[in-house]
């Protein structure tokens, strides 16, 4: 896998040129759409080098992963663990209406169906967001699920792999093929029946 | 929406032409991938006119639905009924292993991934896929499920809507963001621990 990120030294002289990459990246795409999306529209919208930007990023794709990513990590530069209240119901229904609220805000919308449409064509970028994106936020729902096996909320044999499946991957789907609305009710419900199913 | 299809009398004069064409694009778009996928080179690869194709379909899109449409319905000219033996849970076990396999077959998963990107990039084809497609086949799932209630097998007070979404919704999603390989084994268990929470 190709390094998509400056190292310590480079990071710390060029975080705002790596910022303003970022965003106009994220504005373009809500505004062209991903076909008409180009390393040198972003450049300009930037204000940066062509240059610059293939320094960091291999391709279209990994600029926009990036700003994703960027978007998740809230700016704070990583992803923030999922609540724990010891209420593995309630933690989990406000993490799912979240989500809901996110995938249905028009801004946010735009550019992450776009990231999703080329993650399926472009095995490489799938393999980027696996690594940056996907098993990170994995880690962080495992970690929240283990912890409700550990006061015995839920099973201890669970297969927590595929619980994560089972309650995130039904809303996702939802979403990328709009079969349906993401209201908090959804998400509510969502997380009723799939708990129903893996607890103790 | 648009009719995609002739009428009854025109689709008895046609037909093998029709089959043609959904063969050729079916074909072709496994071999060259969806942009380059056009309506010419279906009609040259069918031996069919341009315009044979424009007068039933209004776009390649709608061809290539028509075509995967085409492989669900086995050929038999309506999607079968999901297996009903009595035992709901080797019942979903069968079918959602079938489906694995189904989306793991080389020949079908091109065909197949070409027309979701673009139900998530062509709301009007999305319309088209849940009316063609997607509908026929929940209310197939939902008469399932619906056995099941009547011999106590599941809850009366099921919502089957959200049921058939976490029975299928992961496995669906695993399967468009290549996060994981589909099994017979995977579909056992995830029919298995869905149905945990779906019982009576």
């Amino acid at each position: 896998m190709a390094a998509v990120r400056p190292g310590p030294d480079a990071a710390r002289r060029s975080e705002p040129a790596r910022r303003a990459v970022l965003e106009a990246a994220f504005e373009l795409v809500g505004e062209v759409g991903y076909p008409r999306l180009s390393i040198e529209g972003i450049a300009r919208r930037a204000g940066v080098g062509k240059q610059t930007i293939y320094r960091w990023w291999p391709s279209k794709g990994a600029v926009l992963l990036d700003a994703v990513l960027a978007l998740a990590q809230g700016g704070e530069g990583q992803t923030a663990a999922l609540p724990d209240t010891g209420d593995v119901e309630a933690d989990l229904k406000r993490v799912l209406r979240a989500t809901a609220q996110e995938l249905s805000d028009p801004r946010i919308e735009g550019p992450l169906r776009a990231l999703s449409v080329e993650i399926e064509l472009d095995p490489e970028l799938a393999a980027l967001y696996a690594e940056r994106l996907d098993t990170p936020m994995k880690d962080l729902k495992r970690e929240r699920l283990k912890s409700a096996q550990r006061t015995g909320e839920l099973a201890q044999d669970l297969d927590l792999d595929l619980a994560i499946e089972l309650l995130w991957g039904p809303i996702q789907n939802r979403w990328l093929m709009r079969s349906g609305p993401l209201t908090p009710g959804y998400a509510n419900e969502l997380v009723e029946l799939a708990l129903a199913g893996l607890r103790a």
